[in-house]
């Protein structure tokens, strides 16, 4: 995709608050989410400095028209309108632009202050699928789980490893999320219990939403790939350590991280992340032609993990850049329908753990605290947030993504 | 759940070919598909001897209204209905044998011949998971995977092993089935390639269909997942074991399993299936109190494999029964939602490959052909077909369960 007008770091918006330095919302962002007011009805929206534009709204008045005589924009959630395709994104998303330009001047637009309305789950996830791209991550916790010797498994430089996650759990920023119960077994044990873990992290991610699918039994090009992606989200693939390390083997991680995984409350777009693109980590070995890419994909996103315990003030406990990633979200896509495996509209594709080369700029409190030995993991009442956002001539913010930790429930 | 007389084995219908001896589609058994006919929308209907009862149409008709006020088998799927719930899902059931029974005579009802009808698929899949509860079929596979001395994992007497699978390619009973495209590293080779998978293969599995969902952050127990799986389908769980073997570790399968799962054309309901609950396999550790069962939840269903080579005759290569299975769907679901974990209506809870304890009750070719040594992996061309059914003074079908495999497609 070329650089278009959207991205116009000159551009500004008559909403002044999107033009002060550092708002994560200009013009250039203009991300995606699904807000409600006063318990009304979730409508779709589009953040704009501290302020959300009712897209919803604007269809009704006929201010966007994405499907000539129909609506998108009715349904409380992203999938209609992202089932429309790029073309019909970027339009809109350039339609929107011109709406807000200060060079039209304020418009009679419905606005809504940010801080007035509730964000609800931007989409309909129809399915979650987590991969695990952080080279770093792959080798800290490989180390962990099966010894130095055997970090990282030898087809991790070849696929981009992944497996399918639960979707009937993801939810929106700021819902509780609670401490699952699980079988637990310590290596000294003769059997395992069932309790609430003790073990719980989170797991720091970027989440590719898949605007358009693909059909069953055609794979799909790395180019192609990128096409069907609508956007990204801040992503919390929240985990259970010790129930993991009992019951992966040999089917994989299933309850461990099945109790909840939050996503950010904007979506933004591929389009807008645009400018930010850069070049993979270099390569050990050659990627099989199918995973090759003629351009970079990767995304310089700055990210941020701060924990708040005990009521006491949030400390930023990590600090890394998804620019680490090994996989693109691109690749990850193509891997994902080489078997002829379709991708449907609001699929969620989970970038896997991003670390860095540094123990402070891992994505996990496994990492960051050497399995418990350099401090604690998740406590009841913890809350965690994750910030993201690239930084050119301007700032593009994901919004937090965030989640306070409740207490294991009873025993059924 | 008491027998009543929807399980009288006494009963006939005024269809006279529902009481022929062996007939699938006795007025005992009274399962649920979707269909249509010539090209036009998709109805919902009961199988009755070798004609279907258009469901659709009796509640346009007002002779069976679940929901009153309003509809539930106008959208071609059984999602709407199965989330009414168990009483009604009986009382429905009752109606309707009510309605066929010959006692009350012939009645002008929207009966088509089953031969002039397509199958489509009668849920939509919200999610798919896919267990692993044959001791039989883990201890074989286990052997050849990873050696006999680690056949059976650790964890595998305690907890009903399950990974989620995909939902996006579960398809109906007929639809042809395009061999993957995938990574294949046989261990000679010092780098994996792309190419179709030489290792073909089906697993014979029994579906169960969730027709009631959970709260998230609370588990369910056995007895509470018993009464929320609405109906068992035939489940072919297509695989491509050479990709599977270089890509499972360390997060389980993934696009060796993601091309294609077949289900059959009929739900048999649960209530239907009542009067053939038997005991499980003997256990030879105690489960965790969260597993237990009070009753016997297993199932006595006979199940065979059929397959159709180069066009010659269907050959059976296998024959079992899934009363074998260690672990029963309602502990699987108990286990699923012991994190927390929601599930939801639609959701799709695959056995795992059922095998018994002699070579030819093996539910997949790679234990039947001793992973290729005595026989092949499936050939482009074969057609395979499941049977299941159980017998009692009547006999309940499932319907075949069938797919014949299509060559690869390019690369991308």
């Amino acid at each position: 995709m070329k650089l278009n007008a959207t991205h116009d770091p000159a551009r500004r918006s008559w909403v002044e608050s999107a033009n002060a330095p550092g708002c994560a919302f200009p013009i250039q962002n203009l991300p995606w989410g699904v807000f409600s007011q006063g318990g009304g009805a979730a409508r779709v929206g589009v953040a704009i400095g501290d302020q959300i534009l009712d897209v919803t709204a604007l269809e009704a008045e006929g201010l966007v028209e994405p499907a000539p005589g129909g609506r998108v924009f009715g349904s409380g959630v992203l999938n209609p309108f992202m089932a429309l395709g790029p073309a019909i994104w970027s339009a809109t998303r350039a339609q929107i632009a011109d709406l807000l330009d200060a060079a039209g001047g304020a418009r009679d637009l419905p606005l809504l202050a940010q801080a007035d309305v509730a964000m609800h789950l931007p989409i309909f996830v129809r399915s979650f699928t987590d991969f695990y791209a952080s080279r770093e991550h792959a080798t800290n916790v490989g180390a962990m789980f099966r010894g130095p010797e055997n970090a990282l498994p030898p087809n991790w430089l070849h696929i981009p490893i992944g497996y399918n996650g639960r979707a009937s759990t993801v939810v929106a920023s700021g819902t509780p999320v609670r401490r699952p119960l699980g079988q637990l077994k310590s290596a000294g044990d003769a059997l395992p219990r069932l309790g609430p873990s003790e073990k719980m992290d989170f797991e720091l991610e970027l989440g590719a939403v898949i605007g358009t699918g693909s059909v069953m039994g055609r794979p799909v090009s790395t180019a192609e790939a990128w096409e069907m992606i609508f956007g990204f989200v801040l992503l919390n693939d929240w985990s259970a350590r010790d129930v993991q390390v009992w019951e992966y083997q040999p089917l994989g991680p299933f309850q461990s991280k099945a109790f909840a995984t939050t996503i950010g409350p904007w979506v933004v777009t591929r389009e807008a992340l645009e400018p930010f693109r850069v070049a993979p980590p270099a390569r050990e070995v050659d990627l099989l032609p199918y995973l090759a890419e003629g351009t970079h994909r990767n995304l310089d996103l700055h990210l941020e993990v701060d924990l708040a315990r005990g009521g006491q003030a949030a400390r930023t406990v990590a600090r890394t850049n998804a620019r680490h990633l090994y996989y693109s979200a691109a690749q990850q896509v193509a891997h994902h329908t080489i078997s002829g495996c379709a991708m449907e509209v609001g699929d969620l594709i989970g970038s896997g753990t991003i670390s860095g080369p540094s123990l402070d700029s891992c994505g996990s409190l496994l990492e960051l605290t050497e399995n418990g030995k350099r401090g604690d993991f998740l406590q009841d009442g913890d809350r965690v947030m994750f910030r993201g956002w690239c930084e050119g001539g301007y700032r593009l913010g994901f919004g937090p993504c965030e989640g306070v930790i409740m207490p294991a429930p009873e025993a059924p």
